[in-house]
């Protein structure tokens, strides 16, 4: 095999109360990377579209070709040689799981033009790495379902233990995104490091409610458990009008609403796909009356994952 | 009807990483009330079994009693008279849901001698009345087993939200009750009010894995999601040889092993009861080299909760 080209999609991490331990893929949009073998060793960038020049050329600074250069090391192969072309499809630091979503893409591209040495799963620590190099932290919340597709659970990260859930076939995202930009770092940067026990035990109940709505496909309860009161709060202000862009979503139908990642875009969970755009539009109608533009995008959960969509 | 007789299981509340969220009832021991009518009205009490005197003889200051008139006074019901006779099955302050079982076959007792004016999931609030009068904190990770049987999570508490999830037919519950005595007053006094967000990350990750390993029926991710790092660290200094204690039964096949409510309980969970039994049997030899005497129970999750032993 002398040439591939992978999808993988976006993701939605944190999910409400679940911070750091859940996130899920949606259909799309989603990054594509391409990988054509060349005759010396090493890695080169030939191409990036649609990250209006902003991301590292050079191989070892860049998140995909990082991971790839990660993966080889591990291999202990020094001889091949390829270059790499990335589409980005999504907007870099929009909390859609851009950065996961390459790497993701550049990892499964590299194995499959390999002949598959590692699983998928086992991939899931060298996709960390390019979060790591892309944003300073390896979490897992949205490389683990940008590479497992459905909707993921972290359940620890030393050791890491990461599986997927079934989730209700009707049950629609609706990712809607600002088009402003809010630093992964800074995000983080605002939390506070103590939490009440009491907000612990309220989020802790949530997150059972959640994993139980998603699994006995009882709408109501991923509902009533889409509360989140130890992230949202702080992380809301950097977001301008999220109470009434949530409020919107609320009172069109959708069954809970939160930030996407680190934000700045906002998910919704909805039943059914009517529901899901009309939820959409509302939201984009929000953020529109306070000046801000906005884009969305409606969503089954992906179950499937990366792609390969050509190789020969 | 004029006389009635109901028993109530026991419960293992907190469940690990499930402080104030989790509960379950097993199969025994448990509580059993009797209620007869009789002319004047009012309720007595006529007998408690088994409590070595401790428990208060006015009808107003007991858990049973208490939640009985509680009902009564939201009924409106002014004219009903009955003497009351409580059979404790189980030590005071074990950790076992002494006081919860008591108040639950009070209330399914006095509500079936009604003819069932409430449904059982309406029951609830007033069972909970009994866990305040008995404890000082009306919560719910043992009357809400005790009276819905099964494994339950309290999502909320205000609004109160709580529902029982499926668990796998071959777990089974070791249940060690230590002959020493902690205080639940005490028990909650020595937890810290903050929590790091790093703990409440692991936490959340371990309550989400084992809900859904109790779900997808996995008996290794419910193993690996039985690990508390707020709770147990703390309480476990009250009980003498915790560590040891634990550490044998996970040397012998116990998936998990824990605090059964506020201690000093252990409670472990094991796939199979043969299983179950030998872990229970290391249990207690290990208390027993502490100079320590225990007694031990193995059950199945118990589906049904509440029983009516008898009534005409």
């Amino acid at each position: 095999m002398n040439y591939i080209k992978v999808f993988a999609p976006a993701t939605v991490a944190n999910v409400s109360c679940g911070f750091d331990i859940f996130g899920f893929a949606i259909e799309e949009p989603g990054d594509i990377v391409e990988i054509r073998r060349r005759d010396e060793p090493g890695i080169v960038i030939k191409d990036i579209f649609g990250d209006d020049g902003r991301l590292p050329r050079k191989a070892e600074k860049n998140a995909v070709t990082g991971v790839m250069l990660h993966l080889l090391k591990h291999l202990g192969i020094t001889d091949f040689g390829c270059e790499v072309t990335l589409h980005k499809n999504m907007p870099l630091g929009s909390g859609m799981g851009s950065s996961a979503a390459s790497a993701v893409a550049g990892v499964v591209a590299i194995n499959e033009l390999l002949d598959c040495p590692l699983s998928r799963a086992d991939l899931l620590p060298f996709a960390m790495e390019g979060e790591r190099i892309a944003s300073g932290s390896a979490h897992a919340d949205n490389v683990g379902p940008a590479l497992l597709g459905g909707f993921v659970i972290i359940r620890s990260y030393a050791p890491l233990d990461v599986f997927s859930i079934p989730v209700p076939g009707d049950l629609f995202c609706t990712l809607v995104h600002p088009d402003i930009e809010i630093n992964t770092k800074d995000a983080r940067y605002i939390l506070r490091d103590e939490v009440s026990l009491k907000n612990t035990i309220s989020q802790m109940g949530n997150v059972a409610g959640l994993v139980a709505g998603l699994m006995m496909e009882d709408y109501d309860l991923i509902g009533r458990s889409m509360v989140d009161v130890i992230i949202e709060p702080v992380r809301s202000i950097l977001i301008p009008d999220f109470n009434l862009v949530k409020q919107a979503a609320l009172d069109h139908g959708a069954l809970g609403c939160s930030i996407s990642g680190s934000g700045p875009s906002m998910f919704a969970l909805s039943r059914g796909v009517e529901n899901a755009k009309k939820v959409g539009e509302v939201m984009k109608a929000t953020f529109a009356n306070a000046g801000i533009e906005a884009t969305s995008h409606v969503s089954l959960i992906n179950k499937g994952g990366p792609v390969v969509l050509d190789k020969n």
